[in-house]
């Protein structure tokens, strides 16, 4: 009886990749991944020239497109069947020996494979890899430190109400936004309202071939990337990023 | 005329050591690394059997200790003459060839190098590679993903005023706390009063040797480790969750 194995791949770069992520590729029999239909898939780009040859390749493609209204019950019940599905074959597989399921960045940071674990877990053996997250990839680009000393950081989603994004721009030092995408126009209305925009930054596929750096201010109303984070640094607080040292 | 390239170490389980990383670590002929005066070190103990025979090791120790009172001006004084110096020895090092300095966790994700960035970039070329954030290894070995759908995650430091930890604690999804140690009692009063006391969990050395995994309302009250996260999972925001597989 094999073991579910999600690897998680980081930023991008394949040289960011864990040693025990890339010896679980290398080592892969059976491997998975998510995709939108009729496209490669950010995952499986990342490993392309890492797969042993032989290995069989499971791309599980979305059934749905953004077409369908989000909040039509066919929608959640689509993607339901899709997970409950593709939760069953891996199981299956895993009968024969290890699969390795890929995920960008930090699986447990809020990566698609959650809905596979939660419906497999107790059945088969999980292993999870963690990754290095998006987000530490897109501050490395910046070259600056996204926080120090006593600074608040927080995490938040495009896709939540703009009163929700504008509380937490004004309450925390460093900011990090993700799923950008169609939400690019209400975040930078946020970040603005917040007094925060001039200090923002735009990553786009940050570590992979093709990474952009912008000053988010100064991009284009209509350009508005999917696979981006916008991102404020922290200023640190001095006196209090000295007492760390000895701490 | 070398560089100093400063890698990062991730949680503490070599293995999700990146690439990267791992061959800079490997190559090195200068390696430095931060302690405590009289300790070994937690970084060089993760490379522990990776430094190459030959390899000069520079173990930079803090000049102080929690003796002196925090917000002294000696404290500050001795700290920046402390990075000051240490800025110029690794730049006179790396005119002979590259530096490699360890950093645990993410480099640029309150790490401690950042005193050495401010001082040393413009002078010398310097590469920073991002690693797994000590609270990814720590979410990681809870076995259940900290974020997903729509989660707001809030990074504080324990060592924050008990208003700002209950402010965060109250309006976000996830939780991160760091630099626990004598802030415990604190951070610990501070989830009761926001209601999340119960949902807490202390990882204590997370993907290290000797790592221990609690809930902290059933931690004593005097144990009070330094190397250990505070951590509240968020429980996603279902329909939102299944929104994001299609966007
Ligand atoms: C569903 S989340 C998956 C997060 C992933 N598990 C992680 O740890 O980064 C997808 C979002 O991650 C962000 N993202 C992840 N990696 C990125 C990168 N290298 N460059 C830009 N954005 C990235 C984008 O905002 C994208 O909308
Ligand atoms: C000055 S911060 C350095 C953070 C580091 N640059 C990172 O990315 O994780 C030190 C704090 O990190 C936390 N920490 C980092 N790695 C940890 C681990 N493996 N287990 C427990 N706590 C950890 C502890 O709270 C500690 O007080």
């Amino acid at each position: 009886m094999g073991r579910i194995i999600c690897a998680g791949l980081g930023p991008g770069d394949p040289d960011l990749i864990s040693i025990r992520a890339d010896r679980a590729i290398r080592q892969a029999r059976h491997l998975a991944y998510f995709r939108k239909r009729g496209r490669q898939g950010q995952a499986r780009r990342i490993v392309e020239g890492m797969i042993a040859p032989g290995t069989a390749e499971y791309p599980m493609e979305y059934p749905v497109t953004t077409e369908i209204p989000f909040d039509s019950p066919d929608y959640n019940a689509l993607l339901a069947a899709f997970y409950d599905d593709w939760a069953a074959r891996l199981a299956g597989l895993a009968a024969s020996g290890d699969v390795v399921v890929l995920c960008e960045g930090d699986p447990f940071f809020y990566g698609s494979f959650m809905h596979l674990y939660v419906r497999l877990r107790g059945l088969v053996e999980i292993e999870v890899i963690p990754g290095i997250p998006g987000m530490a990839g897109c501050w490395n680009a910046t070259g600056q430190p996204i926080t120090w000393g006593d600074d608040v950081l927080s995490v938040l989603m495009g896709t939540l109400p703009e009163a929700d994004l504008l509380r937490h721009m004004r309450g925390s030092d460093a900011l990090v936004v993700m799923k950008t995408g169609r939400n690019l126009p209400k975040i930078r209305r946020a970040l603005a309202r917040a007094g925060r925009l001039e200090a923002a930054w735009l990553i786009e596929r940050g570590t992979m071939p093709g990474q952009r750096l912008a000053r988010l201010a100064e991009v284009e109303d209509g350009d508005c990337p999917y696979f981006a984070i916008v991102m404020v640094h922290g200023q640190g607080r001095r006196p209090v990023a000295m007492r760390e040292a000895a701490e």
